[in-house]
Order: C-alpha cells, then structure tokens, then sequence
C-alpha cells in the first residue's frame, strides 16, 4: 500500500482512525476468558465491530509478548485475520525494534515475511542502518519515533544542537532513507502544537499520532496542525476504544466509540475539502 | 545479583566474557536441524562448551522472534536451562525495548517474570518513563544503549548540545534512574577511545561492549580505556564464538574460541590485579 492508497481508503471511509489492540489480558471481559485464545477472541470481536470505521489497526507488541509464546501466537492469528478479511486495512506492529544491520533484518523478517503486517515501528536512536533493512521490503513501511506522547520524550527528544532539536533531526536525516510511501512518524498528540514545526520538516509524510483519549491529546488540535493535502494522519485510539466497556455487549460499546471518532474525522476531512 | 556479585563471579572464572546467543536458524550445523528445537540444541551444546569460560550469555532477540512462537519457545527453554544449571550466570535478554510507561511495564513483564533473565537492553530515546518499569523488579538490570557499535551511531548519538553529545546526556540523566546495581551501558568496542571520556560520567557502572570480533573492535583497547576497579566490563562475543565452525565439532571448537579469549581476559585481570 503507497501513500496515495492510504489516502484513497481515508476517503473512502472518512476516517483516519488507527484502533490499538493493546489486547491485556486482565481486561478482557470475563466471560471470553474460557475461548481457547481470548486474546484473539476479544480482538476478532473488536475488529468486527470497528473495522467500518478505521483505516488501520496498531497490535501493541508488548501486550502479545507478556503471553509468551501463546501471546505470540495470538499476535500472529491477529494480524492474519486482518489482512485476510480487509485486505485494504493498513496493519502496525508497534514494535518500538531497531538494532544493528543484521539484528534489524530478522526483526523485520519477523514481521514482514513470517507476519503480513504493513508497517512497523522503529526506534531511531541507533541511525541508519538499525532502520534501512525495514526499508528494503516493497510495499512495507516503517513508522519511525520522531517526537513522542510520553512526560519522558522532554528528557532526550528536545536535546538542541545549534537550534535543531534531536526529534527535528531524526524528521530530516531519517527522510532521506524512504519515501512519503515507505516512512511515516510517530508524533504524539500531547504535542500536537509542535506539528505546525514537524509539517514544515516533513510536509508530505504520513504522521502515527498516538495520545488521543485516555493520555490527553485533543483530535481537533492535532488535525488542526498535521492534516496535509493527502490527510496526512493516522490517529490512534486504544484504550478509549477497545477498553470502553468491560460487559458483553463490549464489541457493540468499541463500534460506537470508533464511530463518534469517525464522525469528528469525517468533519475535519469535510472541512479541509478532502471528501 | 548486584555488581558486586558479578565482580565475584568475574573474579571466580577469571572472565569477563559474554558469549551472545545470536543463534541463526541457517547457520546451525546441519546434523542438529532434525531435533524438535535445533535453536535450543545448538544453544545447550553451546552453552555446556562455554559456560567454564564465561559469566554472561546474552540471546539477541530477534533471531528468536524471527521464528515466530516456536523461536519465543527457544528463547524460553534456552534462558531458563541457563539459569537452572548455572544460575551464577548473568543472562541478558537483548531486546532493545522501550515505550510509555504501562507499554514498557509489559515488555518487563515478559522477560523478568515470564522469563528467568537478569537484564534487559532498553532504548532510551523515549526517556525516564521508559526505562523505569523494568528498574522496578529487585535484582533485575536494565542496559541501557548509550553509545552503539554501528556506523548509524553518528547519526543521532553524537548531536551535541553546549558540548554535551547525545549519548554523554543518557548517561548523565540516566545514571540518576537506577544505580550501579541494576543499570548498566551499552558501549560499543568499536568505539573504544570513547570509553576514556565515558567513564569520566560514569566511573562505577559496568559496561556491556558488544563489537569485538565479527565488528572489529579490541579487547586490549576496550579494557585498557573501560575496566575500573570491579573491573566493570562484560564483553560479548557473539559470532567469533558460536559459529566459529560448522561441523559436528562446533561446540568443541566455540569452547576453544571462548577460552581463548578467557585466557586474554586473565591476563588483563591479572595486570589490573584484580585477580
């Protein structure tokens, strides 16, 4: 998937909606506990009930490896069932990986050839090369850190050499490795006044915006500053979603979450003249 | 185990050594590839080779998670036969995790109570909130990456603030989250003159150097720049020693290479009179 099909499904859904399966395993409803796969189970439920309303979904790769092997596999029947039922959906494993050349090629080996997902996400401190074996696959993306939604993105991120701060760097050195179709950024949403500074950096790229919902960062705000003529933005909601309701009626809860967000993206797209 | 500890079992084995447990499914002598796991084979044959000449192993992730939830089986069985049979030695799961706080709190999860490991290497580009979760767990370690052997190191690692480059700043903030008993560096060997500069920031910690060998970095540089006087240093050797050879003498041969460089480490320990 190039950016401009990413696009052409945002039009069509009206919707830049990312849904985290941050699937923990204390907070799945009670009575799916005894399904033989209850993470899967609650995710399966979550998907069917929201994928109408999004264009992407992110699995938390922690929330999977706390399981174990089982949480892996979990993972894996996540990812394959996405890609099997709605192929058009753009699937991340928020993986936060990146190490030396060789290391970083069986990272993405392990989730581009052995898992169908679309992207991946990077962290950049080790540079270049922990990044480009990400880059080699066609039609796969990586979704690097640039300037995140945590208290601890103040202690290094806004690092300051000769007025260019570390995250500025990493949009300006870093985009020369890919393209608007194979790199996108995390930008996170309780920053959202510094996406007016990361767009003149990085005008035509894709940005992950985490941090709407449960850690603060307003909708409004982020698209008022990150939208681009192509959308440009992949909003993510988790918690504030997959976590709504906690009864059976859980999936039906998750949709109608998913889809007052949609209806507020599908004005902003309206607005911007988008759709 | 607390640094001093690991100074005694230094002390003991008259090593230093850390054999990396990159075990890569195609370089595996072939005769081994009908066992039900061949990873956790070559691994325990590996292991009972070395174990007398070594005081750390440290599993690279990947190469266990590009096997999907078979390799994450590996990693288990591979990490608790360690620490069953030799518990005196220090196990580094290398990860190079790191995310928002409940993520990370997750990650820590998995390899400390779902997984007997000593430590974790974390990357610190998402700050404090990171890389505290896994600080939380008592005789647990966390090394963190501060500067790497690979060439994308200059990328970002040496932005330079009023003097300051990015990684001394890791470790300057860093050192404050934890203490010499559960934090430690990455400090690659190719990179050995830095070391001198380093251990002005942080003289007590000890420090895990990857690179020597296969990367090109020396033992006699890196410890004449980093030992001090708990001699402060783990350096591993991953690829020089595992796949050393292909044959059915390969863990006569990784036993030979690891004492080898033992031996080095004796002399070393012997100058410093440690020992």
């Amino acid at each position: 998937m190039n950016h401009l099909e990413l696009f052409e499904n945002i039009v069509r859904k009206k919707s830049y909606l990312c849904v985290g399966l941050d699937t923990e395993m204390e907070k799945i409803p009670s009575f799916l506990l005894k399904a033989k796969d209850p993470v899967f189970e609650f995710n399966k439920l979550i998907i069917e009930a929201t994928s109408e309303f999004t264009v992407a979904y992110k699995p938390n790769v922690a929330f999977y490896e706390c399981n174990g092997a089982n949480g892996w596999k979990s993972l894996e029947s996540t990812v394959t069932y996405i890609k099997k039922n709605y192929p058009d959906i753009f699937v991340i494993a928020d993986a936060k990986r990146g190490d030396i050349g060789n290391t970083s090629k069986m990272y993405a080996k392990a989730f581009f050839e052995n898992m169908p997902f679309d992207a991946v996400t990077v962290a950049p401190y080790m540079g270049e090369d922990s990044v480009t074996p990400f880059l080699s696959y066609s039609n796969k993306w990586v979704v690097l850190l640039a300037l995140t939604s945590n208290r601890g993105a103040d202690d290094f991120q806004y690092h300051n050499e000769d007025g260019i701060k570390l995250f500025e760097r990493v949009l300006s050195v870093s985009n020369k490795w890919g393209s608007n179709d194979n790199l996108m950024y995390v930008v996170g949403a309780t920053r959202a006044e510094m996406l007016k500074e990361i767009r003149k950096i990085v005008p035509d790229h894709f940005l992950l915006v985490p941090g709407v919902g449960a850690q603060g960062g307003s909708l409004a705000e982020v698209t008022k500053y990150g939208m681009n003529n192509k959308c440009g933005l992949l909003v993510n909601s988790s918690r504030g979603i997959i976590f709504a309701d906690s009864t059976e009626n859980f999936d039906k809860v998750a949709g109608e979450k998913a889809k007052e967000v949609q209806l507020e993206m599908e004005k902003y797209l309206s607005e911007r003249n988008l759709i």
